[in-house]
């Protein structure tokens, strides 16, 4: 019999290293880092083959819409399953497992990270094809990586005795993230990088987690059975979820089990957890300078340059820094800085700096809105609405708005009154008028929005109907 | 008798080296680079005293509504001559002294430079009263510094023998920007900083054109025998003007001059000419660091951070370097770097930056407009109408326009029909429509407009009738 995997594909990391470009609103794992697509993307596309089964996606529910998007966009089709909150990555894996165990008992799970960069995808599920003898004879398999210097970045998976399938070894240790020095002395033994891929047959984590870590599965079988439909979406049940024991699987499980394994990996890979690591990853220049966007550089060596369109950045007379200018939040750091990003973005958040998780555009299922200016007592978006898409039917009752359409066609009521404006044409809506907004037509509808008004902000919205199901948050 | 000296400001400089904060559509003299006044300014209150007369301003003509803004948010008076163009220093301080000449053929005349920073006016007020003495039996005096660190970036004025008032030195020698070695040496001898301020009698200064570059004084005398008062400018006529030689005042006849004196002065001095000299003259924290704006700083030494207000800038591990990000521009350098700004302000230009000359926010004598988004077919400018002032009727053959009253109160003409506006209200400028908006009100009237159109330019505009006399430039 042919084996199938069932991959669940994990989209929770917060990239908080990688601000300004990554922020909790629209992290990591789907913003363009390299190539033109997300590492979300690229993931899906790795394992479109007949070897995995339709995936399912375990991610945060502010993320859905993004996840829904990015899916239509390569036209592959997923579960996707909400997540209430972060609660690490143990958690997670034990509702993976849960959900295999709904399509077999011994299902053939594959957990893989949303926000890791792999070359070669063949290479990549020829390692999962290999894996799958051990995982199948019970072993929780991980996919490890020949380490290319003593990251202390990375977990440390110590190979022992191959095993039956003659492909896989008996993980001997697991090791996370050791200091430089140690790090030395595990490659010297033959370590192997922790790519955080990894395989298992349900009801063998089942067992891993009864005997480790019973709470945490508890928690993710109550969370499943709990699940509601919500459009596309499942969510999971909240109350359950929230009260899990935030554990990453590393410390849950792959420290303490001992059923692991580890199968060597071909491909090349980086987790992407820095801008050091994107610039080692990306192509560079002459002078070892990754540079993305409109910049110029001036005697400037072995460093990473990105810059928002609408931004010219100029970097004069330095060697290994990281520049990353958006219109909001500008970093220059290091470009080994990394740590460092953990307790910047704390310090930003405890400033009070919206920028510090937030990102001027933000998505939601109809399109998105960027917001291009504050001021005083108004305050001023761009909104663009997809062909089809409505918003919900709303109030304020702290502002007016002005909208002016500055492409495509709008469909506006306002109270009772609905009328069509094309290009060129705005409208207003007092305050406490109810009104909706929709894209008629087959190109992005683009308006731009003037609110005025003393108390500007998200809050100040009343959902009366919602095709999207937002009136509940 | 009492004598009084004849003040003339300077204000030509383009400030290059301070990009992206200084650009030439607003330079460094007018920029708040220390404190709360731009240097400008300060250029202007160090000299109000009864011994100086009434000052002369010279400025570009596109520099001419900040200069008069500047001034009377002082609440002083000076005459502002315009020039059409840069044309260097030389021709400057011919215009100095062909102004000076008009009032007193003995006239005393102080150039002063209106971008450089002095700590102490009074002690510069007393320099200049020090130099009097010398200027008036002849010489061309300049205010000499004591130099802090072999610089090769100012002149330096070797000082001779007493001279007879018993305070200014002969000039021995005048040597432009030497090689640091060099300028150890000169140091070693006594040499003094040139401060780039001069005093002489307006006679005297006109012999030495007339022997040095004859060319220049005659273009002077024609500039101002052929200018045309507009509003409250001088404006300068533009033919002899442009057709002067392009030399500054330094190689035109300081190195040349066989009647140059020094006066050592005693007051702190710095030419803001870069980054770093604003680093060494802001204050700055323990550890060394000059911080202004929303910024936050990790393991950062000696480096001066400047950001936007609405922008939040972080530094991790770097030591002396500059970093100051605008909505629109961000500059990342080794703190002493300098030349390197020229050439990059070449490339920015050559590469079609706007951000290389303009500044997203642009001044104009009835407020200002800022740049806040531009799309493919739209532009979001919000502006800003000072207390009764009023914008030219004009029109536009390429664009529409919607303006959202945000702040204050409008008068609005569109063709035929004259209304007024109050916050919250809107209007709507058809293509071709006749258009003018006015302030009627006694607090700044705040508008949000968008433009829609193929062609968004501000050379898009045909001026029917100004106030400020802008329709023929």
């Amino acid at each position: 019999m042919r084996l199938t995997i069932f991959p669940v594909i994990m989209c929770g990391g917060a990239g908080t290293r990688l601000w300004p470009a990554s922020r909790q609103s629209f992290p990591k794992q789907f913003i363009t880092l390299l190539g033109a697509r997300s590492t979300f993307q690229e993931t899906v596309l790795r394992i479109a083959s007949n070897r995995f089964e339709k995936p399912i996606v375990v991610a945060n529910v502010d993320h859905r819409f993004i996840v829904a998007e990015q899916l239509q966009a390569l036209g592959i089709e997923a579960d996707i399953v909400l997540e209430p909150e972060r609660r690490d990555s143990g958690l997670t894996v034990a509702i993976g497992a849960v959900l295999g165990r709904r399509r077999a008992e011994h299902a053939i799970v594959a957990m893989l990270a949303a926000d890791h960069a792999i070359d070669e995808a063949s290479a990549f599920r020829a390692a999962c094809v290999d894996a799958l003898p051990a995982a199948e004879a019970g072993r929780i398999v991980t996919l490890g990586i020949m380490p290319t210097e003593p990251s202390s970045a990375y977990g440390y998976l110590a190979p022992g005795d191959l095993l039956a399938d003659g492909k896989a070894r008996e993980l001997a240790a697991f090791i996370e993230k050791p200091s430089q020095e140690r790090a030395v002395d595990y490659i010297a033994m033959g370590g192997l990088w922790n790519s955080g891929n990894f395989l298992f047959r349900a009801d063998v984590m089942r067992r891993q987690f009864a005997m480790f870590q019973p709470a945490i599965w508890d928690a993710a079988e109550a969370a499943v059975e709990g699940a509601v439909s919500d459009l596309d979406f499942l969510r999971l049940a909240e109350e359950p979820f929230r009260l899990a024991p935030k554990v990453s699987i590393d410390y849950a499980i792959m420290e303490k089990t001992k059923v692991g394994a580890v199968l060597p990996a071909g491909f090349r890979w980086t987790d992407l957890g820095s801008w050091n690591a994107i610039w080692a990853h990306a192509e560079r220049d002459a002078n070892g300078n990754a540079l993305s966007g409109p910049c110029e550089v001036i005697s400037v060596r072995n460093s990473i340059v990105r810059s928002d369109d609408a931004i010219v950045t100029a970097v004069i007379g330095l060697e290994d820094v990281a520049v990353v200018a958006t219109p909001d939040a500008v970093l220059v750091a290091q470009r080994t800085a990394a740590d460092e990003l953990r307790s910047l973005h704390a310090t930003l958040h405890g400033n009070g700096h919206v920028a510090a998780t937030e990102h001027r555009r933000v998505y939601r299922p109809w399109g998105y809105y960027e917001t291009v200016e504050r001021g005083e007592r108004h305050l001023i978006k761009r909104i663009l609405v997809k062909p089809g898409a409505r918003l919900s039917l709303q109030t304020h009752a702290h502002r007016s708005e002005h909208w002016v359409v500055v492409k495509g066609l709008a469909e506006v009521t306002v109270g009772d009154v609905v009328q069509r404006l094309g290009e060129n044409q705005s409208t207003y809506i007092p305050i406490g008028a109810a009104h909706r907004l929709v894209n008629p037509g087959i190109e992005p509808l683009e308006i731009v929005e003037v609110q005025v008004g003393e108390h500007l902000s998200e809050d100040d919205i009343v959902r009366l109907d919602d095709i999207y199901n937002r009136a509940r948050r």
